[in-house]
Formats: structure tokens, sequence, C-alpha cells
């Protein structure tokens, strides 16, 4: 497990704490002999010993009756199944002999968005006298029991607008900008619904791309090519006889762009609170739309008329996928129908648990270290997010026993969060760190982050430090080839309130894919009604040993940092990282920038950080989330600044001045955020 | 001098540093014999000898002799005399014998308004044949050689905009929203010309609440019994012959309502920052508008017909205030005439400098005690600001000299500031706080501010402490009756950006007036060409003791936060003002916000801050500047939430539910700010 700390270690110099640097350089010279026992604590480094004995104690087991607990019954959001989880996490965290210090639930009054169970979702074929030639599934298919529980919400898109849209079919490949601006060429898409895949774009955008064109209705599906491999039949390849999605599976999803509670943005959705008027709300579908299944795409797509679509909207399927005539060939029997959504989406008000827990620091009680997970499924979330839970519970198991047990207790506090709602936009843990805003960005020293543990079957045949270094490496001026550490530069989980809002230091361990052997480009069960603790046990990790070393490597860094005297950060990784993303700022925007007059390598620019910054700093100007200038969601697709970088795309493409504008202010919030955190490293005054 | 301590000392346990705290609590034994120099040093507290030295020390002829020089030439921003200014403070601040250790110029692009110099603004009366019948002064009389320099800039509403509005004369009191209500009911405002007097309302407030009513154009002046006590004459009464206000006196002012360079905000405003488009300005007059001396307003209003305007209307004049007919009295030379503005205002981006110095801290030399004052002026600034200035200057000359002598050195840094361009808006000062941002408000202790140090003709025969209890006094359940010391909710000078955006503790000092003795709103020189050494020296405090008093007392105030070994910050006085702020808010504002379903006394309310709360908290929403929840500018005249206050008082005259949902939304605000500090002094986890 050594090869962490090659990456987290490194030269400490620049992380010195004034106390700590104070009495360690008076003390380092009489410790042993003549300082007192306060001296002894105060100055005690992170214990090797202890680590090595909680690797021994992670046990595997132990992880799959975590599981095997979490996912005995669906577990949506506020659902009773949310809440017998909840009451697990509590039984768990406030057992005598292997819990925490204190364990408690804290509510919030959140905004969410439900199918009316009474009233199913539909998406029909419609012949011009309005009969029904063609009924999409109201649910997956069911291989065991758990599919049939009644708990199973039906497929839908939360936040999806209800509605009956009724028009003519149009392919639109993955809903991107360019998709629909190369349809739009080709045909007219007003009163038309367009069915595309996943991928490519975020849930939301698919709709919201489409309505500007007058596209009435948006279907999304996952094509067996983006997720299967190909593999298309229930008959012998997908579940359950492979890991792979059967035909009739669809991903579940929040269709929105932000996250948080969308009626209390900045502010804790407490029941007092205030609240925006819902027609306020941003980035979520102007139009009804539905997630189905690749069998019912499968019936749609290939009846299509109209040209046949560019070889990269080509998907799994064994026909030509065309645009849409727009609708039907004529040689279809859905020739001149049209496909109706009826969605019956609404929104309630509906109170979310966050579940917390703590261990007391016994120096620096009032540093923390955070270590989270969602707690809520779409269905019985047994990879997404009970992996990550099962987890989480293992390692609380073994440290909350050496505390029970007196035998260990960290320097600083550790913070546990099982959080509510992520599935629909990140909402308990960001509730949370809106309504302790203050004293989480004074006092957090890191927020570690796992959530879907295990995303693939592993080979536990090398150690996690030469597979690492093996698929995923970069090479460094100052180590030469190491293992590579991603930047979280989506908002993917609940790390994004953490990192991208309070500016906390923040890391998410999974254990991924290896791209020789698939390109899924998520796990096939994802948000299905298959993500069940069988699908888990027989093709993602049986044995479970691969969730126990997830298991050891996230305790692994979480004792290092709550019991490090010196707080094992890189400062000269953060450093390697600005210089990059300014070296791809300079390479890619400078000559756009100046044909604007907007110079990025004048006097004022960048240049200065060259030597010797590093710091992350969070500001906002206003309108969108506050966000930070180094660590937030981008659209660009570019390791450099993320508000230059979109605003920059997006200038490119409109050519507006106003938003040559944006890139410029966008360049200047750069500019002062990254200069003033040199300030404070340059000479103390 | 003692008497500031125990304003300022009193309960020192909140405030602990926890290294201090260990130091001590370990050495504070053995100190004096085995604890080596550097723990000396470290633990070393303020002097009080060294006080006493300083307070000794500093000078009154010094300060006079500093004056004599700043007040030289006008000195305007960005004007030759400005630069004159720079250069002396450089030269001071670098002095090898008295200067500080370091001291340099800052330069921001700013965004200003000047008259032309050579097409002057000019306000007639014109007959309906386009016959000129009476032209304002353009400048103000001479009655030395002062008032005759051709740097002298005509008297002007800086950022009113150019144009020619030409229309019946109407008198709107002072241009409060109210007034214009009032005077709508009796006539109709469209294509009128207003005149309003000073007071009662902000400068461009003046303009923007009568632009609705289609009034085309405003004057304003200072009635004589605002600020002359009702003297009018400059054959005895006025100056030459005392501080009153000559009847041509015209005060000068930034006709805006936000502060910090207009262009730029919360971005420093460098040569290649990114500047807002002109149009998006806010919180300036949308109409030509220009102040006159009280001289052409007499000759104005006493001539206008219509009904005689409400008793609280009237001023000094020996004449009936009428509303106007609106235009002039049938009986009146002027009769049918119109009121023409010629207003030849423009804007101009100019370099501003700030002059900056330091010394060293020993110690903690990144920890920052700041000390400012603007070095502009608007004519030759005597006392607005180069009071201050001579103050500061005397300050830094006597604890330059003890530096430089090797006899002390502050445990903490000290930065001084002369800040350029406050007379526009706190330009200088703001944009210094915007580039340093996350330094400054991650290191700063204090700022202090000393403006306008001497506002009245004082006497001598008493300490401060008698005098300040005497007149401004205040019961406090922990000490009984203790001087008073005021809330910095205005946004008068520099402070504003330091207390109001960063929320770093501030101070405002001056010696002020005797509210027995005058009704003058302000001295009666400022803003006009009659603030000048002359008036300085022989009315406002001949041989300068006030000026050496507010030095010692800065000077001392600046020292104990310097060299204190703990803070002298009394939390306790926080919460006092806390339990006000609330106890206040519940009486004035519960019913009325129930009234409109919005709880301010249930489970999450403020009422948990009653027992342990004290902080500040400065977090924005977006839209306006970020402000701070608990010392911010506030309209509403209450010693309560300003934000809430101003939010709850709009809508209550308004009535919209849109004003309501932003009191909710305020109050939301506030108490998650509160809260979030709450957190912060509860357990430590």
């Amino acid at each position: 497990q050594h090869w962490f700390m090659k990456v987290l270690l490194g030269s400490l110099g620049a992380a010195l704490v004034l106390t700590a640097g104070i009495l360690l350089g008076h003390f380092g010279i009489q410790r042993g002999s003549t300082a007192p026992d306060w001296v002894m604590d105060v100055t005690q480094d992170v214990d090797e010993a202890l680590i090595q004995k909680f690797i021994v104690e992670v046990d595997n087991i132990a992880i799959q009756e975590n599981l095997r607990e979490l996912t005995k019954v669906p577990h949506m959001a506020t659902s009773p199944g949310d809440e017998q989880t909840v009451q697990y996490m509590l039984k768990r965290w406030q057992d005598p002999d292997t819990g925490l210090d204190q364990a408690w639930r804290e509510e919030y009054k959140v905004y969410l968005s439900f199918p009316d169970p009474n009233t199913p979702n539909k998406v029909t074929v419609v012949s011009p006298s309005d009969a029904v030639l063609y009924t999409a599934r109201e649910k997956e298919k069911a291989y065991s029991s758990d599919q049939e529980d009644p708990e199973v919400v039906q497929p839908y898109a939360a936040y999806a607008p209800a509605g009956h849209p009724k028009g003519r079919l149009v392919y639109a490949n993955q809903g991107k900008p360019s998709d629909y601006f190369l349809l739009n060429q080709t045909l007219n898409l007003t009163g038309t619904v367009a069915i595309t895949r996943y991928g490519g774009e975020g849930r939301a955008g698919k709709a919201i791309n489409a309505a500007p064109y007058g596209v009435i209705g948006v279907l999304v599906y996952t094509d067996p090519w983006d997720i299967n491999d190909g593999k298309m039949s229930d008959n012998n390849e997908t579940y359950p006889f492979s890991w792979y999605m059967p035909p009739s599976g669809v991903e579940r999803g929040s269709f929105n762009t932000h996250y948080g509670d969308m009626l209390t943005p900045y502010l804790a959705a407490k029941d007092d609170t205030y609240r925006i008027p819902e027609k306020n709300i941003t980035g979520i579908p102007p139009i009804p739309t539905q997630p189905i299944g690749f069998e019912d795409a499968y019936a749609l797509i290939c009846e299509l008329g109209g040209e046949p679509a560019p070889s990269e909207w080509q998907g799994a399927f064994n026909c030509t996928y065309n645009f849409g005539g727009p609708g039907f060939k004529p040689t279809s029997n859905f020739n001149n129908s049209d496909v109706k959504l009826d969605i019956y989406n609404r929104e309630e008000l509906k109170n979310s648990a966050n579940v917390m827990g703590v261990i007391r620091g016994s120096v620096e009680p009032d540093r923390y270290v955070i270590y989270g997970n969602h707690r809520d499924s779409w269905v019985h979330g047994a990879i997404d997010p009970s992996s990550g839970t099962s987890v989480m519970l293992e390692v609380t198991r073994v440290l909350g026993r050496m505390v029970k047990q007196g035998k260990w207790r960290p320097r600083r506090s550790i913070i546990f969060g099982s959080w509510g709602a992520e599935e629909f936009g990140l909402i308990g843990s960001t509730e949370y760190t809106e309504e302790y805003y203050s004293k989480l960005s004074e006092r957090s020293v890191a927020y570690i982050n796992v959530d879907i543990a295990v995303k693939t079957p592993g080979s536990d045949s090398t150690s996690v430090y030469d597979n690492w270094i093996r698929y995923f490496n970069r090479t460094s001026p100052a180590y030469g080839v190491i293992p590579n550490v991603g930047f979280l530069t989506g908002a993917g989980s609940d790390y994004a309130a953490f990192i991208h809002f309070l500016g906390i230091t923040s890391m998410d361990i999974s254990y991924t894919y290896d791209r020789t052997k698939t390109r899924a480009r998520i796990y096939p069960a994802y948000h299905t009604a298959y993500d069940t603790f069988d699908y888990a046990s027989k093709f993602i990790d049986p044995g479970f040993t691969s969730h126990q070393t997830v298991a050891r490597t996230a305790g692994n860094v979480l004792i290092r940092l709550a019991d490090s005297l010196l707080l094992p950060f890189n400062c000269s990784d953060y450093a390697e990282t600005l210089e990059g993303y300014l070296s791809k700022a300079m390479e890619l925007y400078t000559d756009g920038l100046a044909a604007h007059m907007i110079s990025i390598g004048g006097s004022q620019s960048l240049a200065y950080t060259h030597t010797h910054t590093h710091t992350h700093t969070q500001r906002g100007m206003g309108g969108q989330r506050k966000g930070h200038v180094i660590w937030a969601s981008s659209k660009a697709g570019q390791a450099t600044f993320p508000g230059l970088a979109d605003a920059y795309t997006r200038a490119a493409s409109t050519g507006l001045d106003s938003d040559w504008k944006e890139a410029h202010r966008q360049l200047s919030i750069l500019i002062q955020a990254i200069q003033g955190a040199a300030h404070t490293l340059g000479d103390a005054i």
C-alpha cells in the first residue's frame, strides 16, 4: 500500500503549519526525555503499525453481508426502502462495540420528481386514425424476484415535465448541439419527437438542445454499442448470463445540469427556507422526455425513413440508422404514424435524510477529515451506491472497534456522511455544505468519496500499485513514471459540492474499467432494475475482494489524513497541474483571444503564476453557482481552467461579441484568483 | 487614554489563538529564567511605556505643517495636484530617518467623471423667447487666492450624464421617494426640472427617484437651514468670518450609490481587466444633474409659483417655498420661463494611485493591521481628507523613527494606505481589497480609518474619555455607562470595502460635532473651494491640538492592535449588538412577515443565536455587491440586520409579492449565516 504515500507525500515544506512547526522545532530535540505527556500526544505522527492492523482487519465477507443488507429492497430517495437504510446506518454507527462516537440523522425538505405510480408514463406509436400500433414496455423484464418488487420505480426522466407530445420521430444521435444542428440541415424539426442515445451529452442537455428547433418530445435509450460491446440477446448474452444490460433494461436518471436542491440555491433546504418560484428553475428539460430500453429503441429506429445518418451516428442494431423522414419509412407498418409520449411526472417536496457520524479527534478535534457516500439508489442500487456504502460500513466497523476498545483515537476528527437524494442531483451533500458552509470551509482538511466502489470485474493477481501504474500512469518531472491521479472535473458524485463549492481537497476512489476488455461507457446495469446483490456478487466482484481492496485503500488514506502530524499534501503536484493548465490555455486560446483584443500574455497575465503558485480559490461572480477557478465542471473537455475553457469554447462557436466579453470576464476572474493566491505565497508582507 | 482599553479589552477568553495559547500555557511558568530569547519575543505583550512615549512625541505643529504641505494646491483624483501629494507621501514614507520599512505606489485604471474645463456646465433661466433671464454662478466667489487657483474644479455632479434639459422648475424638498410622490399628487412632473436640497437622501437618489415621474433635470443645493444654522450673509456671518458656508459655496460630490470602480465590479481595475459596458452601470443619475450655491437657489426658489410646500419642506430663506406651478409665479420676472441645464460632464479612464507603506512585524509578520485614509480631495481638501492624512503622517513619523532607531518593531505587520479616488466612490481602497482579496481576508486583523480627523471646533478643557462619555454614551449590561462606539453602517469612507466586503473588523475615528452648538449636517466648507488650510487653521482647529488628540488616539489603538499578545477584541460586545439587532428585528418585523406566511420565530429561527453567537459572516448571493449580513449599508435606518431591514421596508411599502419573497430570501440568508457562525462557536465537532 505504500504507493499511495508516494503520491500524497513528496515535499512537505510548503504545508508547514505554524503551531506544529514551532512545537516540532523546539521539542524535536527534547522529546523522549523531559517532554511532558501532552507534548508526546501533540507531536505524535501517523502510526504505520496501526495502518497495517487496519488493513488486516478489513474483511471481504463483512462487506458482502453489508451489501446484502443494504440491497434487500429498492431504496430510492425518501422511499420506505430509503428509511430502512437510514435505520440500518444508525444501528451500525450507534453500535456500542463497533460504532462511532456519535451518529444522528439530519433532514432537508427537497424538491424531487417522480412518475405517477397509478398512471405510468407511456410511449406509443399511433396511426393517423389514432390506432395504437406499438407500445413500449412500462417495466423492465423480470429475471428474478428483485425486478418484481412493487417498489421498483418505473423508468423515467426525473424533472422532465409532464405532457403528451405527439409527432413524427427523428433520430438525433446523442442529442448534442451539433447533432441537432446537422439534423436541422436535412429536415424541419418542428413538431417532431427525437430519439437519442445516452452518451456525449448530459441527460438534460438532450432535451434542452432540442427545444429551440421545435422538437416537442425526447426519447433516450442506451445503444448496445455503447454499453454491451454490441451484445443484445437475453437468451445467452446479457444478464442473467453476463454483466451486460438486457434488452428491456433502462437507465433512469436525474435530468438536470446543476446540483443541489433546485428551489434553495446556496441555502440549506429547511422547512422555513425561502424557495424560488418553480418557473425560475433552469437546467431541466423544457419538453417531455422518457428513457426506454434498446429493445423498444430497435423497434422504432430500424423503421425510420429519410436519409441514412452519418457513420458516427450508427450503433449496434443490425439496420441502418436513418434520420427519419421525419417519421417512419413508407414500407414500414408505422408509415405516416406518430410517436406519442404520455408523461405524468410530478414534483414533490420530500424530507430527505443524511445520516452523520463522527469520531472525535484527540489533538485537533476542530479539524475535519470527511468521508462520505450517498445512500439512495434508483432501484436496489447494489453497485450504485451500495458497493461504496458497504465499504464505508466496513471502514467504520474496523475503526469504530479500535476506538471503542481504546486502542486508537485520530489526531483530527473524522466525519462520516451517508448522503440522501444524490441521484436527484447531489442534494443531501450539497445541502450539508450549504448549512455548515462557514465551519466546513474553515476546518475541513479533505473529503473522501467512495460511491461506486467497484465498477468492473477485476483480477487480484497483482498489487494495486502495479495495476494502477500499468493502466493509468503519467510522467512527472519530479518522480518519473507514477500512477496517475485523475481530476475531479465532473460533478458525478457527492465530491462536487466539497471541491467545487467549498474548495476542500477531495478524492474519489473506485476500482475502474480495463479498457482493453470493454468499451462499455459504464457498468451495464447502471441505474437499472438489474443492479442487484445477485448481479454484484456474480458478475462484478465474486468473493468481494475488489471491494476489500478499495476499503483498505480508502481507510489507509483516511487514517493518514486524520493522523499525520503534517498533512500529506503535495504542493508541487498542484503547481505541476497549474502549469499544465496554463500551457494548455496559452496554446489553445492566445490567438483567438488576441483576435478579439483580449490579452492573455501581457504583463498582468498568468505568466506570473509560473514560478511558485499553488492553491485553490473559490470566488463567485453572481449568476450561476459560484465555482472553483481550478476545479469545477467544464463542458470544454480540456485540461485547463474550466471557466475560461467553457467561455472561450462558446465564444469561438457563436462568434457573438457578448460571448467574447464573457470570455474576457472569465479570464480576468482567473487572473485575479491566481494572482491572489500567488500574493499569499509571496513574502509575508 | 486608558478609557479606550475599557472598550476594546474586556473578556479575552474567546479570542484565544491556539498557538499563543499553547506557548503561554507552557512558558508562562518558565519565562524569565530558562526560556530562550525567541520565547521572550514570541510571548512579549504590548508595552505601555512605549505607548506613553508615542503619545508624548505626537506633535501638533508637525501635523499643522503636514496639512500646509498637503493643501498647497487642489488635488482632485488624478490631477497634477494629486500627483504632487503622491510624491510627498512617498518622500515621507521613504525617509531614511522617519520613514517606513518600505513604501511604493500602486495604480488602477478607473472610471471617473469630470466637467469639461473648456465648456463649463451652466444653469440659466430662459424666457419663452429664449432670452437668458438669469445665470447661476459657474464658480464659487474668491475670498483668498485659494479660490482663484485655475485647478479649482467647477462644481458638478460626478457621473451625472451630459445633456440640455429645459423645463418648468419645481421644488422637491430632499428628493426622497416620498417627496416626489407627494409633489406628483399636486402637479404633473413630466418635463419639469426639480430643485432639491442636500440631506435626507443620497446624492444620486435625488435624480434616480425623480426620473420615473418624467422629471428631466435635477438641481441640488445646500439650504442654510441645514448647514449654516440659518446664517446667509458673507458680509459678516459666513466664511471668511466664520466656519459657515458662503452664499456661493457648492458641495461637489460623486453621484453614485455603489462603491468601487463602476466598470470592474469585484475585479481590480488593471489595464487588461474586463470592463462591463457603460450602459450596464446602475446607481447613477439617469438625467442631468447639477449642484448650485444657496445664493442661486434663493433666486430660483423664492420665485416659484404653485401651492406652498409643507412646513417640513421649508428652509431658511425668507420666503415661502412653493411647489412650483410648475414654474415661477405669475408675478415673477421669470413668469412662463424655463430653467435650463447645460451639462458637459464626461467620463474618462484615468490612472489613480494608492500609496502603500509597511512596517514589518517581528513575530507575526503575516498578520496585518491596516491603517488608511484617502488622499484625493475635491478642491484643496484641508479637512476632507487632508486632516486625516496629516494625522496619519504624524503617526508614521513617530512610529517610523522608533523603527529606524531600532527601538521598536511591532509584533504584527502594519500596512499604511493612502487611497486614491475615494471621492468618486471609495475607488482606490475598493480596488485594493479586490486585488488582494484572498490575502487580506485571511490575514487582516483590523482596519483603522481616519478620514476627516476633526469636524468641528473643540474644547481641550477635558479628557477624550470624559468628553466622549458625556456626549455619546450607552448603558452596557456588562460595564454600566460607557462611551458609545457607533456602527459603521454607512459607506461614507474607505472602511466600507474592508468591513462590508472583506469582513474585517474596522474602526473610523474622528473628533465630531457637539450637537448643542450646531445643527449643521456636516462642517459647512465640506466639498467646497473653502475647505482650505486657512479655514482649518482659523475655524476648525487653531493650534491643531484636536488633530494631535486624534493622532494620539489612533496611534494608541494601532499599537495595541499590532503589539497585543492576544487581540483586544471584545466578543461580548459583538453578542450584545447581535442581541440588540435580533430584538429590534423581532419587534419590527415579526407580525408583518407572519402576515405573508414567513416565519421569523419558528424552530429554525434566530432565537437560536441568543445564547452564544458572535462573528461576522460575509457571503454573497449574486446580484448586488455581496454584503455583510451584520455590517453593511442600510437605507432602513434601523439598528438591525441590514439586508432584512431594507427588504422588509421595501416590501411593506410596495406590498408586491415579489418584494415579500425577497424579504423571505433575506431572512433565510441571515438565518443561515448566523446559524453557520453559531455552529463554529459550538463544540469542536
